[in-house]
């Protein structure tokens, strides 16, 4: 069967519609004839099932690929997933976010697919507003989201994308609050009376334990009680008690993000869940479900980053969370601050709050 | 026993030498008095071994502690380090690193100790020079190093720090370059000849096949294959084989750092070691000792990042890296080219080349 590359499609005459669409799926018809993705048709002419002219001269595999990288960005990267998934047994049909697959066993034109899957070079930035955009694009026709990322040595990673619930077991705090007994250090504060110490520390999974009497807290942690709960934190330099704003003030100074932190901190905490430093795991907050005994810790099951709204991934370092995440069976969570423009325009999706929680993690295909 | 608060140190009388030096190895003699460091003094308070006076006034452990984190940058993680080494029931002095830390079973003034502790907040970025000059200091008076990095939340993870010699098994390649048979695409290489396709590919593991017949190669493989085996790749706009300048011109614009990734790449390789991409671990290369048959590939014993010269670690950043190499079983080494300036003020340690390798790896005390 023969073709001709007209633009960026390779047209069929009307003899390849039986086999190629009816039987195998590929290409969408116009009219009485078949229209193949460059993909689709680089693929076939390396299976020999078509042949490809272009202003009379027939193409090889080699010519038809060198060309299609003209016509298309990151063709290359396409055609090494397109391939990928075909050889897989999926049956895939271009689509909004470069692929739609269909399930094992459905077929294009019978079945509905789905997954969405964005194809992307490890060596590209991806903006966050276009991850999720292609999430929602998803979401909306109630498909499943993976990106498929191509390393340099054009091995593919595939990550399922979904927006997470967050729901915890803990109750509010009850712990009586004593004045004069918490102060800020450089970078955390310690509370020096043994009994709020135990209390905080056993009911609500505060702090660590500096030793057997005395608590130390993390900035999030003591900025979160100070403003739910009333927590007193005295200045080192004048023994007066410290102003929100003030602790706040001193806080950004060490973390710039400080403030974003805290935000996806308390919204974690409000909706029930106990939020720990992720730092062993190079993420801003390990998360429990419940902690309802501080001598048996049940495992934790998210590492949850904080990211501005405007945020543009680095593949390889997302890569790289990813993974560690799930060689300590945790999911990896990215937080960020959902802003009014962007949920009017885009429609991100979310169950409460001001906090949107998403996922990602490798998948088997 | 009572001691007195002087400038940073707390000054004992005579009486306190028989216990807390000769038995117990805390502080140093100075004329016929013992002077104990701040956190040897807060050790000691804490435990009502002493007591400390300043002003005429009995300081608390609270109110030492404050004072002493005045008079003491960190103090309050220098004591969370040094009371976990005490309470590990290791010896441990006042040293240019912060600490020295004596083997178990040795003792100051009879045994030498044998390792160097540094101590560092998550916060604070650590710079390459400084990890380096610590470490070579420790080196020079053939002792390990290691790391103490205190999170949030005063949890303490130990890093081994070290020079590493790399050296693998692959000799040099023999493979016959073809003209005309390989592509320059986007940001990868693709060799159109099936025969010098699988030479490279199965004799010194370079690229990953495309399919049966095609193979690509990753940018740092082939500017390092033209360079030392005059590989020739083809312009797809031109069809003019490139210079290699040309090449790593464009490919500077896709990664800025492709000079420096590409020096430790041949590094490696001229080590006899095959470096292939780390992305799938969120590092710049996976490193082989040896493979000889490219269907029973080995595992790859090091994650290496190529670093510049003046490098600040992000310590959450370094945590992540450690604890993924370590979680895959492998060395998480860190490479940078040694400018001649640094090494001449600072004497770093090399045993060939421009590129200095170290390690980093969590440790158990």
């Amino acid at each position: 069967m023969k073709g001709e590359l007209k633009g960026d499609r390779v047209v069929m005459g009307s003899d390849a519609v039986e086999e190629l669409y009816n039987v195998l799926y590929y290409g969408r018809l116009k009219d009485d004839t078949l229209e193949l993705a460059l993909v689709e048709a680089a693929y076939l002419l390396d299976r020999e099932k078509i042949s490809v002219d272009s202003n009379g001269r027939s193409l090889s595999f080699r010519d038809l690929f060198i060309e299609a990288s003209h016509l298309q960005e990151y063709f290359e990267l396409k055609y090494i997933v397109y391939r990928d998934l075909r050889e897989r047994g999926y049956y895939v049909q271009p689509g909004v976010t470069d692929f739609r697959v269909y399930p094992r066993g459905g077929k294009p034109g019978v079945t509905a697919s789905h997954l969405f899957v964005h194809v992307v070079t490890e060596r590209k930035p991806l903006p966050l507003t276009q991850l999720i955009s292609n999430l929602q694009a998803a979401i909306n026709v109630r498909r499943e989201m993976a990106l498929a990322i191509v390393d340099e040595e054009s091995d593919i990673t595939y990550y399922g994308v979904k927006f997470q619930r967050m729901r915890g077991g803990m109750g509010p705090l009850d712990v009586e609050m004593k004045k004069g007994v918490a102060t800020l250090m450089a970078d955390r504060v310690i509370v020096w009376d043994q009994g709020m110490s135990l209390q905080l520390h056993e009911k609500g999974f505060y702090g660590n334990m500096l030793d057997e009497k005395r608590l130390q807290l993390s900035l999030i942690e003591s900025a979160y009680l100070m403003k739910k709960y009333g927590l007193a934190i005295l200045d080192t330099q004048t023994n007066e008690p410290l102003k929100l704003e003030t602790f706040i003030q001193k806080t950004r100074t060490i973390d710039r993000d400080f403030e974003g932190k805290l935000k996806v901190y308390e919204d974690l905490r409000e909706r029930g869940l106990v939020a720990k430093t992720g730092f062993k795991f190079g993420s801003h907050f390990r998360v429990y479900l419940k902690i309802e005994n501080i001598k048996k810790i049940p495992h934790s099951l998210y590492l949850v980053d904080y990211i501005e709204n405007g945020h543009v991934f680095d593949l390889p370092d997302l890569s790289r969370s990813v993974r560690l995440a799930n060689s300590v069976r945790k999911e990896m969570v990215f937080a960020f601050e959902k802003d009014g423009a962007a949920s009017d325009k885009g429609g991100i999706a979310s169950d409460s709050g001001g906090v949107q929680y998403f996922s990602l993690g490798r998948i088997k295909l």
